[in-house]
């Protein structure tokens, strides 16, 4: 599969500062701000700094070092937002996901019981 | 936060061999099987093979290399179930996230339009 990454999505424009984004939390690999559009109490999203289309691209071509600065800033962001109670993490990936963004996105959601997984 | 884990669990059983499981892809950190109630034509769980409750654990506790197999085990899931239409993954974490089973597992659905994120 081939991954063509565009530079002039809203995520490469946070990413490059020329949009404004209420950060939780920042490492040298990924960046955690609060949705703009948040569907629950908590609703932060993790964004890598390299250019990844999606998860599968990430999954197979960051380095290490992306992957697990990804997972750290994951656990910062669970640590600082507070979701003892419970989280849910959900990545969507191209059209059968409902992909919004075409850079890889990790939607983390708490702060109230979340339902089903699924609608349908 | 504490992380106690109950070896218990129907995932710990399925690493140790004492249920069976329809495998799809193993490594030496990852496990993916195929889900026994599946949601979409493509429904496939990704664990760890380490002792982890749940995803803020597994960020925060799991090493560099269970983190980066898991992400390979990850891609050759998307690999192998051929989802170039998109996907959809999900862990469900503690009580707001609706956890069913206190091994942290990722969710990959795909096969077909999977509509909104969240139910409410």
């Amino acid at each position: 599969m081939e991954y063509a990454y565009d530079d002039q999505n809203i995520f490469a424009k946070i990413l490059r500062g020329e949009i404004p984004n209420k950060t939780v939390y920042e490492n040298d690999h990924a960046l955690a701000f609060e949705d703009i559009a948040p569907q629950a109490p908590v609703h932060v999203l993790i964004i890598p700094k390299g250019a990844y289309v999606s998860l599968d691209h990430f999954a197979r071509d960051a380095s290490p070092e992306e992957q697990v600065g990804f997972m750290q800033a994951l656990a910062e962001v669970c640590r600082i937002t507070d979701v003892a109670q419970g989280f849910r993490s959900i990545s969507n990936t191209r059209v059968h996901g409902v992909q919004d963004v075409p850079h890889y996105h990790m939607h983390i959601l708490g702060g109230r019981q979340l339902g089903r997984m699924l609608q349908g």
